[in-house]
């Protein structure tokens, strides 16, 4: 809790630096962005996991694997696209909102949990995954469940 | 980790919003506070702690219950004042710097941890405990040890 009090303090205080939401969330990703590529060596160190041979396989470990790890859950999986190449994890609780009652009116467009995105980003890059990471559904926005989409930018034949 | 990077991403951020560094430690202070205020719920609901009945027992509690819990370390404690008011909690590690290798020279006088002090004063306030909390020592700036001091601001009695 100490954690998702903190990451609130970050994002009161990116609001008070920024006036746009889209500034925040930018700045939100930038920065998950920076902390997924350094945590990338704490995970593999920790979690043992093999090389994953898939698409399907790498989703399936930052779902079962990672975001266990970190934030005590496991979002469920599942592909949305014929190519195969883009997954989305349904987080029916997401801790980084558990003192987070709603969005001010004039915050509609936050995306308050946006640093996961990036964290996720940063942490594919470093082990040669190009990937665009965003949210499709957030619960805070009246959403039923919260949705991150992980679309994975080159063919898995590559 | 990803408490202790997100924490370095929000002090980096008050970092670039904050020239001086008193500036940023009282920040750090006072969103310390904020979370301290609603952490001790959190905090008396999962330890199933009793009443202190003395700054020694709470500082003690602090070292050993508190600390554990939300950042798996013990510091010890000694008390450091013949009126039995003033505590010190001796930290060997502070998890919070793990990734931070030294302070640059241009922010000398940044307490990076601040946030930790301000935690400690809004949950003792809380519980009716008005004190002070600052850091003495901190190994970032070349001190053998972190030194955070409590000092509780009435009379035992009281």
């Amino acid at each position: 809790e100490l954690f998702v009090l903190t990451y609130g303090a970050l994002v009161a205080q990116l609001c008070k630096d920024f006036e746009k939401d889209e500034d925040v969330n930018i700045c939100l990703d930038r920065m998950g962005y920076s902390i997924g590529v350094r945590l990338i060596d704490d995970f593999l160190a920790h979690s043992a996991v093999k090389k994953c041979r898939s698409y399907s396989e790498t989703a399936d470990m930052i779902a079962q694997v990672a975001f266990k790890m970190y934030l005590g859950v496991t979002p469920s999986v599942s592909c949305s696209s014929p190519a195969g190449n883009e997954f989305s994890l349904i987080l029916d609780k997401n801790p980084l909102v558990d003192f987070v009652e709603e969005l001010p009116a004039e915050r509609a467009s936050l995306c308050y949990s946006n640093l996961l995105c990036g964290v996720i980003r940063g942490a594919l890059e470093m082990v040669h995954l190009a990937a665009e990471v965003n949210f499709l559904q957030d619960r805070l926005k009246g959403d039923a469940v919260t949705e991150i989409r992980i679309t994975f930018l080159r063919k898995p034949e590559d």
